[in-house]
């Protein structure tokens, strides 16, 4: 079985865009914001947004299981209200339960948390432990920005966040490590800010105690880690100078990496540097980068030709591809 | 003859650093600042400062210049006020000078700039003009983010910045994209700072039309170029979503990276997906990373190391080593 950890709905029908757009309105003029019960996206819109896209794909790159959260870049946590950013990851996270209730062989439930700038993580707690408990799902998306590319909230490893990671220990759930949509003009979206988000999380976690408050806490960090397997001697040598554990010891039992890497030599570099026990099959599809790269003649986020094509071992593949996902998802079993 | 081009001086004499507590803590109280030129320093004071660091080193490793600006990390555009931020850059660039002048045959000077959060870059050309007609310097650090990781300025690609873009175009200096400090508690400087800042410009570079405006402008992202060759396929795809011409066509006259990746899966990497003529070999020493890595028994820095053991022909090593950085500072020759 082969299981991609990172795709986001990224599809949806326009109707679901159309009810943002009213809700931020609403949210500017104070107005009241329109009723989430209103918005009625009917199976069939639900069943073609998928059946062309990310379905399609999966038949055609050979990938058989998708674990699936709301669009990123829609979470927009530094928009409207945290009223409204309640309404709205209500309305996006049961719309990923819709899809996985109609194909239920190929997706899985990831939720998007209610997060706003300078609002206590434990406002998130109950809309995960309705995702978790009532819709199935199976982790989180955890934004390190709700500012959208200020950085006004306190670090990941600050005991800010501690509340949403006693529940994740708690529920048995992983987060990605995953920021939306940039306000700062400084930084492209998923060219500058994802990346830098990635490499920023994996340096706050390196520099802190985390995982010893929470020997269990599993975060995956999408994008091929940002820069930090490229950059690797970089954060070895930090640790060391720092007097902190190898990486390995002080990281590796609890922060993962994804796929998200479009070309061959990145793979084989991440693939060369952190062990497989910590890398996730995963191609954000349909997602980031949608075009074909012409110097191979495939799609740049099929990045399952990229594993399948390294030189590494079958064991370490069959890792890569299933029994990680498994591992750091314990509910994807139950679900 | 190689040439490391990227090294700051991180070990200037203490009085220095005394200096610029007493500036800090003056621009605090709105007291008068220390009159620069109440700082005396020795000639024999420098001297040691770099006989048992970077000429050690250079001597050690085979390296023959480097390309020598002040401490990065040091620059601290974000603190004081602009007045403290003019005076604090000429007695660095000052000191830089004295270096070079105690050992003109391993050192040449690039110059920090007076910058500071919400100052128009044109508040720096004096300084820079001074440093490059009066002191010899050949080139400049520029600082993309003077707030010091809240990225309050606009990008480096709009006309906010074109004053000094004008001036170096003229003085026919390139610029090292070089953040300093960070005072946003999500950043750690040398591990996600500087290499989100390298990241950050290379996309703000991808998306703008800056060097239509500015065809001769050159531009050294450091550290590698940050994220960026590791997400090459993700970079020329990004290029291609958005219909711009491919990276090379794009990009590669006038931005290039150095080689500060401090392990060999790093190193190959990026030799295998940026051309030989857009890398320059740099060490940063002594900087970040100050330890011995325990898997080569080399110290992590030791970057010459790398590019040698790298599977490339002679003439791009000669390229990496001395060719490109006389052609990216083509005041090189002159000085």
């Amino acid at each position: 079985m082969i299981i991609d950890c990172h795709g986001h709905y990224t599809t949806a029908p326009k109707a679901l865009e159309a009810f943002r757009e009213k809700q931020l309105a609403a949210a500017k003029d104070k107005a009241a914001l329109p009723a989430p019960g209103d918005l009625k996206i009917p199976d069939d819109a639900i069943r073609v947004s998928v059946e062309q896209a990310q379905l399609k794909l999966q038949r055609e790159r050979g990938t058989d299981l998708t674990i699936f959260s709301p669009r990123a870049s829609a979470m927009g946590h530094h928009l409207g209200s945290e009223r409204a950013s309640h309404d709205w990851s209500r309305l996006c996270n049961d719309m990923i339960r819709r899809v996985c209730d109609l194909f239920p062989k190929n997706f899985i439930g990831v939720c998007q948390l209610p997060q706003y700038p300078g609002a206590p993580p434990k406002n998130s707690i109950k809309e995960l432990e309705r995702c978790v408990n009532e819709l199935g799902f199976i982790g989180c998306n955890l934004n390190p920005d709700p500012s959208g590319g200020y950085w006004t909230d306190p670090p990941l490893t600050d005991k800010w966040w501690y509340p949403i990671y006693e529940k994740m220990a708690e529920l048995d759930v992983p987060a990605m490590v995953h920021v939306s949509a940039s306000c700062n003009p400084n930084f492209h979206a998923t060219g500058a800010h994802y990346i830098n988000a990635d490499t920023t999380a994996f340096m706050q976690f390196l520099t802190s105690d985390l995982f010893k408050d929470f020997p269990t806490l599993k975060f995956i960090i999408p994008h091929g880690g940002g820069a930090a397997p490229y950059h690797w001697g970089r954060y070895r040598g930090l640790a060391q100078d720092m007097k902190r554990p190898p990486l390995k010891e002080l990281l590796l039992n609890n922060v993962f990496f994804d796929t998200c890497v479009y070309h061959q030599p990145g793979i084989d570099l991440l693939l060369k540097v952190v062990p497989a026990d910590n890398i996730l099959f995963a191609s954000e599809m349909v997602g980031a980068v949608r075009g074909v790269d012409p110097e191979t003649g495939h799609y740049y986020d099929d990045t399952k030709r990229y594993i399948d094509q390294a030189a590494i071992s079958a064991a370490d593949k069959a890792k890569i591809f299933e029994g990680n996902a498994r591992r750091v998802f314990p509910r994807f079993k139950a679900a």
